[in-house]
């Protein structure tokens, strides 16, 4: 597989990444404004699938690291990604070979894109999630004890930092976390830095293009007049989980998170039950009626149910209509490492994990 | 100039520079610790004096940052600081001719011998305050426009950070007090890499010397029974300011730093006043009934009455009794620049700085 992106993969990738990115991950809006402008100001990127990675290669992540309710106030240029990368590769003394993203769920699926575009190198079709995780340490590279370090964080002040080595990943998580928010409450990062032997070993092959999948789906369903929601379910192999209305929404930027829970009251089936979501970024578990009906590490996204656009955590407000989607995660996540590391416990639920297929139908 | 420092010169230095470390700068117990252990394992520490280091040559400050309190808990190895060192010449692709220190006041007097010492390599007998000082920023460097990074911090669990660069030094305090706190409270640090002719206009001379000096002659007057405080206060052209006892005591550890007041009540020819004096790390005003008697940038020091052992803020107790100890500070500090980075405005005191030889004679 080789293919260059075009305007059009873009704005697809943009458009598909939100439903990976489970509420976090930013705005699509601001990700197809610098994937816009990547294209027009950059060099077209060639789309390269993993296996096209030599094995000695260096690849390195590229991505912005913060609280997604800042990325809306404090729009990112792209340009802090390109100084990132390169603090990263200079400290490393080696030009990568390509970069990927680490996040495909959200702006972390279109930010490479541009810094594949700055400077001329391909993008990875793979990420290292299948979706979004609000931290560092949640990625598959974890579960295969890579490092997420030396990693170099850059502001649009002209800060630069560097994580020459940490203990673990998690404490690079709590690390970066500080500066980000001494940056202001949003970074640009370049991270994971790996051989292509490692990299075909522990990233999540094709999730650009599932995301661009996504997207391409749901503009044909629009412009056919078929049912969007329809097409996302399919595409994703996901479950509608619920319908209901934003009546009840507690969101505050904590510890550099966007944290918080929305309530939703039924709405047409569901009429007369409710459904709380929680997240820390990204949607973490869906309780109905006060029992788990969906957690993390399965993916929980809701679109609006007028036009399913992915609707993200910030977007949230009173009164909004929306479809709870419940998808699948990657089988990655499903072992005891993977769930240790990104499952329900780890983010204090007391719930075990329950694969979304055995409760929804 | 040039001499190797023998173990008592080690002994005199940390015995003296707690009297430039104004309550701050740590326990010099443990300096001294640091340093008799460095004499035994390292090499012999040549002292030298600015003119002896060429122009070229590249010159970087080996120090310890965060809050005293900690460092009595967490004592310091020592190796982390050569961690932090190395880490920081790799980054710049350069051996260090020698090392300096960048605050003469306290443990930060004695971390660079040990430097020294395990590096083979010299130290410079100056240091950027000529006391101690809280935060990064506010150094004879930062009034000559050289930068603090690039910096590198280091822990004892493994972690190393490199700030790479930072729009100014005040912030790369707010990013390495970040990275501080994270590592638990206290890290080891290489900052400040400048040039032999940046060192020799920007940095203040003879300040290790100058703790050895005054450690001397409290020995001296230890020995032959004369009065140590008029040792002190000859040497240091310090003034006595009060005597009392230490009736209330307030000290938390914040934001990274030993933040609180100390309360006198009058002794002696103090009798029936009352003391204040503010602190974070260091000690910054000193308040006589409510109004204030010397503050920052001038040196205010506590010795014991008994003993006229230096007394650090976190040496403080109930029933203390201490004489407290005004010096003049170096005349960098008080240009306009200087008062801006350290003087009591930029602690939020509104009383302008009077220099303490106008207030006391």
């Amino acid at each position: 597989m080789e293919t260059f992106l075009r305007q059009e993969d873009l704005e697809a990738i943009a458009l598909g990444a939100p439903i990976l990115g489970t509420g976090g991950g930013g705005d699509p809006y601001i990700g197809k404004l610098i994937a816009r402008q990547a294209m027009s100001s950059g060099r077209p990127v060639r789309l390269i699938g993993l296996r096209e990675v030599p094995d000695r290669a260096l690849v390195i992540a590229s991505a912005m690291m913060g609280a997604p309710t800042v990325f809306v106030e404090k729009v990112p240029s792209g340009e802090e990604a390109v100084t990132a990368f390169l603090a990263l590769e200079e400290f490393l003394g080696e030009r990568a070979f390509a970069t990927y993203s680490i996040e495909a769920g959200g702006l972390n699926s279109t930010i490479p894109i541009g810094t594949a575009a700055k400077l001329g190198i391909p993008l990875i079709d793979a990420d290292g999630m299948g979706r979004a995780f609000p931290e560092i340490q949640m990625v598959s590279p974890t579960l295969y004890d890579i490092p997420a370090t030396p990693m170099a964080l850059a502001d649009e002040k002209g800060d630069v930092v560097i994580l020459k080595h940490t203990i673990t990943n998690r404490w690079t998580e709590r690390l970066a976390r500080s500066a980000t928010i001494d940056m202001g409450g949003s970074a640009m990062i370049a991270l994971y830095p790996m051989t292509g032997k490692q990299a075909k070993k522990a990233l999540i092959a094709g999730s650009i293009s599932f995301a661009r999948r996504i997207g391409n789906r749901l503009t044909k369903a629009w412009r056919t007049r078929a049912d969007p929601l329809d097409a996302i379910l399919s595409e994703t192999k996901g479950y509608l989980a619920f319908r209901g209305k934003v009546v009840d929404l507690e969101r505050r930027t904590e510890r550099g998170f966007a944290q918080g829970s929305v309530k939703l009251s039924g709405i047409d089936e569901d009429k007369g039950k409710e459904l709380v979501v929680h997240f820390q970024n990204e949607n973490l578990i869906a309780e109905l009626d006060g029992s788990v009906l969906v957690s993390v590490p399965d993916l929980i996204s809701m679109v609006d149910t007028e036009t399913s656009v992915p609707v993200t955590t910030e977007g949230l407000r009173y009164g909004l209509r929306v479809a709870v989607v419940a998808i699948p995660c990657h089988s990655k996540w499903r072992s005891a490492k993977g769930l240790e590391v990104v499952g329900p416990g780890y983010f204090g639920y007391t719930a075990p994990y329950r694969p979304v297929e055995r409760i929804l139908r």
